[in-house]
């Protein structure tokens, strides 16, 4: 069976995250259900990563295995056609080795968080970054964020609902930068834990507030204790931006 | 009665444009009505621009007098309050001179168009851009503009229905740039013509395809006559950025 990888954007508003769920749409099944419409096939999709609910997305890879032999670009705007109006779009398709494996192939994961700070609330943003009011001091939050560089134990950072083997992660870049009203917080690790940017962008918010010293993001790292870092971001500022393969892997 | 001058956001999506109708939403009754609902008072808003229906604004200057002298903050956060959840806020908020006019003292207005140059259609843009397919060059469309600045008759770029005494206007500006998979085309006039921009834009996108020579701006400009054209840009890709006043008008 020929293998398919896909370049995916979505909306994560109205989705109950990427993964297939019994209790509402997911982006997974959204895709899925395309392929059914436009060629009868029941495929299974693997993404680079499963984003949680309300999370979106600017490039999410996936691969899928299909009986037929297409032409990629028909694939994409057949799927296109079959997923609207739900907002999930096919950016790329292509033909990838049957060995290709959008999850366990990926070598890094990057997200990017936007945060809309200012005072009046969101309009054109709405559903798109996370509103903050309180002025929010993005060099303050950038140097307190580069204590979690490197490999750690991310048990503070962890939603108690993950489900990986070890809470040790190895977190690559954190960036904290401000444009206007906008604030941006872009990571990349090979792999994240289960809310781990969000909560670590709910702790950086409550240093860049002044609500917290510049210590605290380090002080909750070592504390290997969900309790002692900051809340959980809402999802809505969440977009996992990319996934790195090695170049052997055919580019999509 | 003490005059306030407002500076507001909106999605223009939902609304039927700035002005007050009989027939739908209007981003200034929206706004009269948060009045009234915080007030008690029956206000009449005049702004900078009045926009049409579908098409946002960014930062768009309104005055409005009130019976009640108030602390413009106040004035600001209790009509973000009663807007919810129409897709308007109120930025900034003051007090002004009596004699200020938003739309009479305006010595220039600035607008945006977005333009999202992809195969894959629009999610995360959705509502805030005009989604193009076909491949657009921007130097082209950049070159071509710069035959309509300065002060022309604008007839052919000139909706049927415009109600301005003269069809000459003195364009400023255009400015068309690419960035990844957007264009932007930004201009700045004193005042423009009913659908003036969204004519340029639809006009330019000709040439920017390929589907028009770069002379065909000028050409139709010359012709003075609408048909001579391209046709009407859609409006989810225009954004209302900036209105210009004296310097001597209070700043908000």
């Amino acid at each position: 069976m020929p293998r398919y990888r896909l370049l995916l954007e979505y909306d994560g508003g109205p989705f109950q995250g990427w993964q297939k769920q019994a209790n509402g749409p997911s982006v997974q099944s959204a895709i899925e259900n395309a392929v059914n419409a436009m060629l009868g096939e029941q495929a299974t999709l693997v993404a680079a990563g499963r984003t949680d609910a309300g999370v979106h997305a600017l490039a999410m890879t996936a691969h899928l295995d299909l009986q037929r032999d297409l032409v990629p670009e028909r694939l994409r705007d057949g799927l296109n056609h079959h997923l609207r109006p739900a907002p999930v779009v096919v950016l790329q398709a292509a033909r990838t080795d049957p060995q290709f494996h959008a999850r366990f192939d990926c070598l890094g994961r990057s997200y990017l968080y936007r945060i809309l700070n200012r005072r009046a609330p969101s309009v054109l943003e709405a559903g798109r970054a996370w509103h903050v009011a309180l002025h929010l001091d993005a060099e303050r939050m950038h140097a307190a964020g580069q204590a979690l560089i490197g490999k750690h134990d991310f048990t503070s950072y962890r939603s108690s609902e993950c489900q990986a083997a070890s809470p040790d992660k190895t977190l690559d870049r954190l960036i904290v930068a401000r444009a206007g009203e906008q604030l941006f917080v872009r990571v990349h690790a090979r792999s994240f834990l289960h809310h781990q940017v969000r909560n670590i962008v709910g702790t950086l918010k409550l240093i860049g507030a002044g609500k917290k010293p510049v210590s605290f993001a380090r002080d909750a790292l070592e504390a290997c204790d969900r309790a002692a870092a900051g809340p959980t971001a809402p999802p809505q500022g969440l977009y996992f931006v990319k996934a790195d393969y090695p170049m052997t892997a055919p580019a999509v």
